[in-house]
C-alpha cells in the first residue's frame, strides 16, 4: 500500500496544477460572467466558449482524458491511485473537469464503451466522446421508485423485431441539457421474469431519437446547472436497433456495478479538492475579518473547526487512496467495501467543511460571490447520487457483520 | 408561565388554519406555476397576482397584521405568546406570511414606525404598509464588514443643512427586489466619534431617491427569491430631509436592539412550522416508498431520525413559547438570553430535520418538486441572518458565566 | 399548560433548597469521607450514618415522601408537575433523594404497593417503606435476554399449591446490596402460553427467602455504588405464598407500564438538576483556570459549549414539565409519547454537558475530586436503564408515523 | 508513503498475534479473577503473578521491548511505522502491553533515558527497565494548574550544593502505585526567570527518596487501575544529587516535546486495536440477541453505526500510519501536525465506537462482564491525558492558518 507519487505522476501533477492556476483559477470570474450574460440573454443552455477554448489548450498540453485506465487502446492510462491527485485538483472548480474531458457522466460512459462496447459502438460514440466533440448522458434514476434499489427500475425495453422499444421516465439525467449531448445510455428492464439482477439491460439511445423528450431541467437547491443540466426525460415508444444494447440483454446490472465504482471514487477525489478549497477560503476569511475587536481567526471556535476540517480531509484522502489502491490491485469487486466507505465519508466530510466555510463568510457564503453555496449543494447531492448514504452503510455493515458472524464456541477474540 | 391558548387565540388559530388549508396549501402548485411562467416570460420580478388576490381575502377575514403587538393604535393586538401558534402555521409555506401582511422585513419595519415613528412618518409609510399597499426594506448588512458587530457598520450618513447625505453599500436587502417596495430603513453612521453604540442612526429613504441604485439580486444557494429578492444596493450621495431620521441621531443601535427581538422570534416560530411540515413529508414519504423489499419506514434508522425530530421540534417550540412569554411579561431586554437561545436552536433544528426529509426523498428532495430544498436554504440562512450563531452563543455564554462568576469562599453549590 | 409554581410549591421549593444547602451540599465531603472509611475498613456495604441522621431531620421538616401522588392515603400528595422542581434539586447530589425517602427503586415500588397492593401487602411492606425503615429492590432485568422487550423475560414463577416457586436470574437489581433491603418485587412468567402481555406477573419476595442468593455486585464503569449496589441475584426454588402476587396473575406487564412512567420522569427531573450542577462547575472552572496566558473562559470554544448546554437544559426541562403536565391531566398512557421523549432527551443532554464539564476540569474531571465522573456514569447508564434509547425512539417514531399514515388522495399538507 | 508490511514485520505480527491469542486473550478471565482475589483479600496493589509469568514467556519468544526505535544500543529496533501493527494488537487488552515490556509510562521513560541519559543513569535505571525488573513513573501533571500549558508547572527544583531540592504536588502519576515502581522522572522548574521554555528541568527521583509521599490513588471514573494506579504524590524537601538531572538544567521542555510524540502515537495505535475489539464485540452481540421478534443486527440503526465505526477505524489507522511514517522520515518535529491530529482523532473515534458497543450490550456493556466500560474510560481519559483535545486542535489550526496567511494581492486559489 504505497501512496507515494511516481515521478511520472508527480510531473503530471505539477503540469496540471500549473495549467489549473493559469487557465482555470484565473478564469473563474470570466466563466461566471459568461454564464450570467448567457442567462440574461435568455440562452442559459449555451455551452461556454471560454471552456471550449480551454479544452483545446488542455488537449495540446496532453492533459486530456486523464481518467482513462490503462488498456490496449490507452497504453498510457493511469491507475486509480495515479489519477487521484490529478482528479483532486480538478475538483476545486466545478467546471474544471470538463476542460480535461474528465467530467461525469462522460467519463463513466466512456469507460463502459471502452470496456463493453462493440467496435461499431466505439467508432460511433466512444471516439467522438474521447475527442470531446460530443457529450453524453446516463439515464438511470426514475422519479417514481427508490432507484438506489436497481431492481425497482421500471423503464421498459421491449424487443420488437430488430429494434428495442423503450418506454419510461428518467430524471436527474445530468448533462442532458447540453446541446452537444448526442447519446444516452439508458438502463431499463428487458425481462421482468428473469432473476432479480438479470432483468436489466443498457442500450444506447441517440438523443434525437423520436419519442425521447426533455420535459424540464430539475433544479438542485435552486441551481439548474445550465448548460449541463439535470434533465427530466420522457421516453415514449423510443425505437433503437438491437445492436444498441451494450454487452447483451440482462447485463445491465453487471455493467452498472462495474461503472459505478470508478465514478464514485472520482466523485470522492473531486470532493477532497473541493473541501481543501473550502478550508483555504475559510482560513483566509477568518484572518481577514474583524468582529468585536479582534480577527475572527483568534476565536477558538474556529480553531476547533479548522482542526476538525484538516483531520477529516487528511483521513478521507487516505481512505480514498486506499480504495483506489484496492481497485488497482484487487479489483473493483474486492474493493466494494472501500468504495462504499469513501462514498459515505467524502460527501459528508466535504459538506461539513463547506458549511463551516459558509458560516465563516456570513452572507457572502450563501451568495454567488463565493463558490461555497454551489460547492455545498454539490457535496450534499452526492449523499444521494449513486445511492443514498443509508444504502452504502448497509453494504458496509453487512460485510462487517459477516466477518464476525456468531459461531459456536468462540470467545471474545474469536 | 402558562402556554395554553386562550379561547380568543384558539378561535383565531382555527380560523387561520382553515384559511391556510383552503387558500394556501391548495394553491401551492398554482403559485409555483405562476412564478415559473413569470420567469420564463422574462419578468421574474413581477409580484404574484394570486398572492394579491389572497391578501384581499385574508384581510376580509380579519386575518391581517396579526403580528402587531397591542398598542394605542392596535387595541386588538396580540402578545408574542398569542401570536406564536399563528405564526407557526404561516411558516409552513414561504409565501404564506405575506398573505396576512405578516412577512419580514415589513413586520419589523412596521413595528419600528409604530413605536418610534413621528406622526408624519407614520402617515406617509406606516399606514400604507399596514394596508399592504407598499412594501419596505431594511438596509443593514454590508458586504465589506462583519455586520453582526454593529459597530463595524461603515455606511455614512452626513448632515448637510436640512438633509442627510448617505453613502454606502448594503446587501441582503430583502424585499428590495419587489417593485412595490417603496421605502427603506437605512442604518448608517452619523457620528464616528460618539460612543460605540451612539454612532449609528436610522433614516427612511424612499426607494426612488436619486443615488440609490440596485446593483443586482444576491442569490442564496442558487435562489434569487424573486420577486422579493435580496438586493445588493449602492447608495451614492443619496439625499433625504433630516425629518427622515427615526427617533433621533445616534439612536440606531437602540432601535436595532428593539427591532431584532420580535423579528427573531417570528423567524423561529415560522421555522417550527416549517420543521413540522418537513417531518410530515418525511413520514409520508418513507411510508410510501419501498426499497430492498420493504417500506423505507420499516428501517429503524428512520425511526431514530423521526424520534429525534419530534423531540427537537417539541423542545424548540416550548423554548420559543417561553421566550415569547418572557418578552411579554418581562420585556425584550430581560428576555435577551431566551431570544438568543431560540435564535440558535430553531434554525439548526429545522435545518437538521429538513435535511433528513431531503434524504428520505432522494432526488426529489433537492429538486423543485418538494418544498424541502428551499426550506433547507431558508433554515440555513437563518443561522447567519440577524447575527451568526456564534455571536448569539457568546451572548448566552456570557450571561451564564456571569451567573457563576468565581467569588471568594464559594463551594461547589455556590 | 401552565408551568408556574403555585405558592404551595414555591414555598416547598425554597424550604427544600434551604435544607439542601445546609445539610446536603455542606456535607458532601463528609459523606464521601465516611464511605471511604467504610471501604478502607472492609465494610463498604454499610449504610451511611450521616445519611440516616439527615433522614430524620428531613422527616421532621416535612420534606418526606414528596414523590407520592395525591391519593386517599396521601391527601397532601403532589402532582408530577409540582414535584418536578423539587426532584430537580435532589438530583444535584446522588445520595440526596434518599434523605427525603424519594430514591429509586423505592419510590416506584411504593407507588406500585400504594396503587395495587392488598391491605396486607401495604401493612407489611408499604408502611415501613414510607417510614424509611426498610428498603426494597425491583428484579426485572435478566442477563441472558434483551430485557427491554418484556416478553423476553425468562424468570419462571410456577404455582405449586398455595405457593409460587420462582426460578431465574436477575441483575442490575439496584438497592439490593443494602443490608436494609427487605423485599423485592420480582417480575417473571406465570403463563408462557398466555397472550404476549399477559404472561408476566409480579410477586413480592422477602430478601431473606431461602433460594434467593446475591451472587455479586455488578459494577457500572468501575463503580459498585455501595452500599446501594446493583446486584446479580440468583433465584432457585424460591417459595413465596400466593398472596404475594401483586394485582393478580398475568398483570405484571400492566403494572410495569404503570410503574415505569413516573420512575422515568423522576430520573429525568434529577438529570436536569445534575446537568445544571455540571454546568455550574464548568462555568466556575473555566473562570478559575488560566492556560496559555488567559482564563479558559475567554476561549470561545467554551462559549459554544456553555451556550449549547444552557439551550439544552432549558429545552429538556420544558419538555419534562410538559410530560409531567400531560401525565397529570391526561394520564400516563396518553403521555407515553412525551415520557418516551424525555427518556431519550434527558440522559443524552446530561451526558453531553457532564462530558464538557469533565473536559473543562482536566484530570480532576475524571477523578473522585469532582462529582462529574460519577454523574457521567449515572447519565450514561440511564440511556440503557428502563429501556435503551433505541426502543423509546421506535415508540416515538411509531406514534409519529401513525399520525401521518399514507392514505389515498392526500396532498402535502394532509 | 508506503504502508505495506515488510516480511520482517509481517512475521513479527503473526508471531505476536499467535502469542496474544494463546496467552493473553485466553487468559483474560484468569487475570480478572486474580485481580478480584487480590482485591477481596485486601491487597489490590499486588502485581499479577500471571502477568509476570507471561512476561518471561514473551521475552523468551523475543517479543520484548518492541517499541524501542533503532539505535546503537538497539540495532534491531523498529521504526514507528513497523511498530504500529504490533502496538495495535497489544491495545486490545489493557494489560497486554506490559507483557511485552511495552507499556506506558515505562516506554516513554526508557526512550528518554536511552536518548538523553548519562551512562550512569542508563546503567542504574535503563537497564533494569529494559529487563522488565523495575517500573517507573513520570511526574508531570499538577492538580493546581492547567498542566497542558507546561509553563504553568509549579513544582520547584532548587539547587542546593550538590543536590536538588524538590517541592511540589503531582498527580495522575500513572504506574506509581506499583510496588515495583523504583524511579520517577520529575518535571519541575529550576529557573523561574529563564525564558518560558527554559525554566523547566527533569530529574530522576528514586521512589524511596525521603519526602516523596504517595497520598492516594486517583480514580478514573471509579477505576483505581490497581496495581498500576494513578497516584497523587507529594514532594516535600526531596533531595537528589545533581547528577540526576537529565540532559541538563532548563532542558525539561525540550525533553517533554521529544518524549510525548512517540508516547502519543503509541496511545493511538493501541486505541485502534481497542476500537477494533469493541466493534467485534458489537457485531457479535447484535447477531446473538433478539428483541421484538428479530435479531438486533437486523435493525438498520445498527447498520448505520457499524458502517460509521468501520469508516472511522480505517481512517484513523491510515492517519496514524501516516504520522508514524512522517516521524520516521521527517522527524518528530516536522510530524507535529500529524501527531496532534491523531491525538485528537483516535481517542474520540474509539470513545464513540466503544459507546455504541456498550449500547449494544445493554447492562452488560457498563458492567465488569465485558471489557467495554473500562475501554471507554481509557479512551475518554486520553482526550485529556497528554493535553486536552482543545490544545491540540489549536496547534493544528495554527499550522493551517499559517499556511493560508492573508497576504496582499492573492486570489481565491492562493
Amino acid at each position: 500500500m504505497d501512496f507515494s507519487h511516481s515521478p511520472k505522476v508527480e510531473a503530471l501533477r505539477q503540469q496540471l496544477q500549473a495549467f489549473f492556476d493559469e487557465h482555470i483559477a484565473a478564469n473563474e470570474d470570466a466563466h461566471a460572467a459568461e454564464a450570467l450574460a448567457h442567462r440574461d440573454a435568455g440562452r442559459a443552455w449555451t455551452p461556454s466558449a471560454l471552456l471550449e477554448s480551454l479544452k483545446a489548450k488542455a488537449r495540446e498540453h496532453g492533459l486530456w482524458n486523464l481518467f482513462l485506465p490503462q488498456s490496449a487502446r490507452v497504453p498510457t492510462g493511469l491507475t486509480n491511485l495515479e489519477y487521484a491527485p490529478l482528479c483532486e485538483i480538478m475538483g476545486r472548480v466545478p467546471w474544471a473537469p470538463e476542460v480535461f474531458n474528465c467530467s461525469a457522466p462522460d467519463t463513466g460512459n466512456m469507460e463502459v464503451l471502452e470496456r463493453y462496447g462493440t467496435p461499431a459502438q466505439q467508432a460511433r460514440w466512444l471516439d467522438p466522446l474521447l475527442a470531446g466533440e460530443i457529450r453524453s448522458a446516463f439515464l438511470m434514476t426514475e422519479p417514481d421508485v427508490a432507484s438506489s434499489d436497481a431492481t425497482n427500475i421500471a423503464c421498459s425495453i421491449r424487443r420488437d423485431g430488430d429494434s428495442y422499444i423503450i418506454d419510461g421516465r428518467k430524471w436527474f439525467s445530468s448533462g442532458a441539457g447540453d446541446p452537444r449531448c448526442a447519446v444516452a445510455i439508458v438502463m431499463g428492464k428487458t425481462d421482468a421474469d428473469a432473476a432479480a439482477h438479470q432483468q436489466q439491460s443498457m442500450v444506447l439511445v441517440p438523443m434525437d431519437t423520436p419519442g425521447l423528450r426533455i420535459l424540464r431541467p430539475v433544479t438542485v437547491f435552486g441551481y439548474d446547472d445550465a448548460p449541463h443540466g439535470h434533465m427530466d426525460i420522457e421516453l415514449r415508444d423510443v425505437r433503437v436497433p438491437v445492436e444498441n444494447v451494450i454487452l447483451g440483454e440482462g447485463r445491465g446490472f453487471e455493467i452498472a456495478q462495474g461503472r459505478l465504482g470508478p465514478g464514485r471514487i472520482h466523485h470522492c477525489m473531486r470532493l477532497i479538492g473541493l473541501a481543501e478549497r473550502a478550508l483555504e477560503l475559510l482560513c483566509r476569511r477568518v484572518q481577514a475579518r474583524v468582529a468585536f475587536g479582534k480577527p475572527i481567526a483568534s476565536y477558538s471556535v474556529w480553531h476547533e473547526r479548522i482542526a476538525e476540517a484538516r483531520c477529516a480531509i487528511e483521513q478521507a484522502r487516505l481512505l480514498t487512496l486506499k480504495a483506489a489502491w484496492m481497485m488497482d490491485t484487487a479489483g473493483n469487486k474486492a474493493a466494494r467495501g472501500e468504495i462504499a466507505m469513501i462514498k459515505v465519508v467524502a460527501p459528508s466530510m466535504a459538506e461539513r467543511i463547506i458549511d463551516w466555510a459558509i458560516q465563516a463568510h456570513g452572507g457572502a457564503g450563501v451568495s454567488q460571490d463565493t463558490p461555497l453555496a454551489q460547492a455545498y449543494v454539490s457535496a450534499r447531492s452526492l449523499r444521494l447520487a449513486d445511492g443514498p448514504d443509508e444504502v452504502h452503510r448497509v453494504a458496509i455493515a453487512k460485510l462487517e457483520l459477516a466477518r464476525h458472524a456468531v459461531r459456536e464456541g468462540r470467545g471474545q477474540h474469536g
